[in-house]
């Protein structure tokens, strides 16, 4: 490490379905603050659905790649939060993660082949270790912040390898069909499905992609399609995404999360 | 004060009922950050409902704990601006306050029992002191980013000792039983009450919690509570709290700010 | 330029329609992050109607005039992203503002006379040039993270004449009728009008303001109003904006942004 990055201040991410019209997160920017006032908070968001781990999972996966090497990453979808599910410190490359044991790291662990992780145990370092429902202010924010100051990750706790990850539902091949999901509507009201161009080998937009009946049309950028119709791309995150111009495709054709996406690749 | 803590950023809390859609935070900010480039800005919450002074004061008085001394609070929750109420900056414990004078600091100050307020006067420090619409950026922010680079609080003007201040809603006990309100709903739809264990010796979850006619069931942790089943548990800022494991209980049971809350307590 | 002022930390602003459940402005931040740590990042606002050029350029004009000097505004509602619409970087006063060329800082440029636009074209500066969904993160975030270091503009790309500006609709005089238009409803339900003092020679209140067939009465500030009663003040921002005491004036009026509001003067 060069003297020019010791000096600078550690990035710490923010990934709850806390909202922010109350005062929680603002408790754990308090309690960051407090421990290391060099800290530098980064919102991720707080707009997570109350509960949705797996949507935690995936906003903050999608998040992680565009940040410096050393940032921590504290993620708190927690409704298991009081019982007997662990709190976890995790090394992945050269990012930091901190939160429930509960798969919220589950995708951005899943492009990591070395990571090391550890059960938080040491009381030194948190406010309250059994927090009955405040874990993100009690645990998981005061241990971020002491780990931002330059300890080593073993001083929280034991090294575990059985951390509960969870297994992203993957596209299913069959012949020259690839049936995948709708895994996210974002705020464009844009459908984001589990399909890359890895696993559409072949495809290079030639063939169909049907979701709830209707056809989607090839389009090169948002602009660049045709009014009122359903259309896809490759997006910012490699997905294949079907969106309107201009207009909510999930609120125009009734896509919902979780809805099958059929692409069929015409060879012909 | 030692040296490492005279050169630490100075935090500045904003807590409004401005919303985030609009440019009245980011001016705000513009304002401090002109005034002290050090500054550390934290975002307690925009989310207050429009002119809900109470609802203001109570998302203040949860955070406060939680950051540094030293830390300035605005908040701005004020239908009176414009009018003949005054700002004011106060000192409490290690903590300070810019704001109106319309009682949003009630609860935080309520906790406080030797806090100084001074009534800002001195043109010197604001953009506008008769500003008609928006004191936040032409008073409040100006003030606390002058006060941030070490000034004493006599300079913004005269000490005033006939603060507005509210009380907040005490339960009533009576006998076994102890009435209280509901006095915030949060994100989740958990339901808060005035209730803490203070006013409710010798319960200690024997007995019954009632709202609306309904009886709730004692709790360790949102986790290890029954499904579809009103539960009730200390939260994490020691107030009584109403919820359904992964469910609003609000609007599972039509709860909302105000509502009665009971408690018995099974001296038995 | 002193010393104090090289080395305070350089500021960029934040204004777009994406949202704030999704990852897309974090992966921003990442970015500016990653190019400078030391960038001071300042949400304007993300809550712009998704395409809402206009309504993007209103917002981010309102705040500018509030940043110091040297101050960077990203704004990025960006409809024709990925088409041929250039990307740009202007010097307008003491600021500069990074962003799709497609009016989205025709206001803030319609009160600079003397600005400066260069078309970025440099793929040193950036991720990906010809990114077909999102500039905002691949282009504009390292443009402006890479200029916050102290490159000159003229390293991103040629200096262009022709930028897209769209006029903003003024007032019409006739005889002593100024008709203007709604252009903004903010979050308290206020009506922002397109309506300035300097359009309004010998108005000062004399006269009538009328929208929607209901005539609204002048008052000195929000809280000086009459209750339930259609009121109208010049705002913090030199509008005339029409608003009823602690309630939401578009609500209750059925007002919307395009509405015609009419103002007679009274000479008598």
């Amino acid at each position: 490490m060069k003297s020019s990055e010791r000096s600078a201040p550690r990035i710490i991410t923010l990934t709850t379905d806390f909202g922010t019209k109350d005062s929680f997160v603002a408790e754990m920017k308090g309690v960051i603050l407090s421990i290391n006032p060099q800290a530098v908070i980064v919102d991720v968001t707080h707009e997570v659905r109350p509960h949705a781990i797996d949507e935690g999972a995936f906003v903050l996966a999608s998040a992680v790649r565009y940040f410096p090497k050393g940032t921590i990453h504290i993620a708190v979808v927690d409704p298991g939060v009081g019982s007997c599910r662990r709190g976890i410190l995790v090394k992945a490359g050269d990012h930091f993660f901190v939160g429930p044991d509960n798969g919220i790291f589950s995708l951005v662990l899943s492009k990591s082949d070395d990571f090391r992780a550890f059960h938080i145990t040491n009381e030194k370092f948190v406010f309250d270790l059994k927090s009955p429902t405040f874990q993100g202010r009690d645990v998981f924010a005061p241990v971020a912040a002491c780990f931002s100051k330059g300890l080593p990750c073993e001083e929280f706790g034991k090294e575990i390898s059985d951390l509960v990850l969870f297994e992203a539902p993957k596209p299913e091949v069959s012949g020259d069909t690839i049936s995948g999901r709708v895994i996210f509507i974002d705020r464009f009201g844009n459908v984001i499905t589990n399909m890359t161009p890895e696993c559409l080998v072949g495809f290079e937009g030639r063939g169909t992609v049907t979701v709830n009946n209707v056809c989607a049309e090839k389009a090169e950028c948002y602009a660049m399609s045709a009014e009122d119709r359903l259309s896809f791309l490759f997006n910012s995150s490699g997905n294949l995404e079907l969106f309107v111009k201009s207009k909510s495709a999930a609120d125009m054709y009734g896509i919902r999360r979780g809805d099958p996406v059929v692409v069929r690749i015409d060879k012909g």
